[in-house]
């Protein structure tokens, strides 16, 4: 691959899950240029499989996109290079108020590669055990349950539009069904 | 669903591609927080499908990620409100060097609701026709082809993690294949 160097990387502004940048690049062809960069300390995301099959969702209102979703739950880790996992498990029990003890990877990914670093780490989460929702004081969270053909075909209508949502729902299909 | 107002959207820094702000928002219990938002004006992806099924690829670096990534050809609007067909369309072109006359909707995503509203359209682009590449001046880009099965591969081994691709792959897969 051609050589990209970056010369700086200048902070503008902290939030409060991300951080906003300025990165000076060299390019290949010499030219040096100023790209837009947002850290993000990463997530961990999960597919609740009951017993049944069905997947269970979390439905919330989410202001950047001034709409509800209906998405598989998920969380930001609770410090950079905590282990996914973790978070996996702590995110089914706070959001759903299940349990697992059998948790497996399923596929990473990178949600918009041209401006953030953000990874999310997606689970299946089997032998659900009943506990209890813990919810962040300012999280409001719906938790509803639907079989996987009926969320393949709201990812076609566009009523499931989230990546991770649907990059999650598409593989687990793909891989076991 | 439970009200969330948002009291104000304070705009903290432009950037080349996306802008940074912070929204000021009443949720449903009372309290007054402050989100993150990033705002960008969308992009489009397409899956370009050769007469033997195999799908164009495109590879680059990416500096947000700091490695190069093996993604379908997408790029943003030229403006807000673009339709994405046309940009789909053009990028296509620009990227990979084929233009097409059916190029058909498959699914939208957003690809991180947590703190951005970026929104990709994700088209199938068939009968494809040699024409030519013409990159940005700042753009490094090698077209390469698989078969999608292969693709799938990738994605569980964690080679292709980006997201729109993830999602587009698998939701073309399990359409058409």
């Amino acid at each position: 691959m051609e050589k990209f160097e970056r010369i700086e990387r200048k902070l503008i502004a902290k939030g409060t899950i991300v951080d906003y940048y300025h990165d000076i690049i060299r390019v290949p062809n010499g030219n040096v240029v100023t790209w837009d960069f947002i850290g993000n300390k990463g997530a961990a995301a999960v597919i609740p499989v009951m017993e049944d099959g069905k997947i269970i969702m979390v439905r919330q209102y989410r202001n950047a996109i001034e709409r509800e979703t209906l998405e598989i739950p998920a969380g930001g880790l609770d410090f950079p290079g905590e282990p996914t996992k973790d978070a996996a498990v702590r995110e089914l029990e706070e959001e759903t108020g299940y349990k697992s003890d059998n948790i497996e990877f399923l596929i990473s990914i990178k949600t918009t590669v041209a401006f953030c670093n953000e990874n999310i780490d997606i689970y299946v989460a089997k032998n659900l055990m009943p506990s209890k929702q813990n919810l962040d004081e300012d999280e409001f969270i719906h938790v509803e349950s639907y079989d996987v053909e009926e969320l393949c075909k709201m990812i076609y209508e566009g009523k499931i539009e989230d990546s991770k949502t649907v990059a999650a729902i598409m593989s687990y299909k793909n891989k076991y069904l």
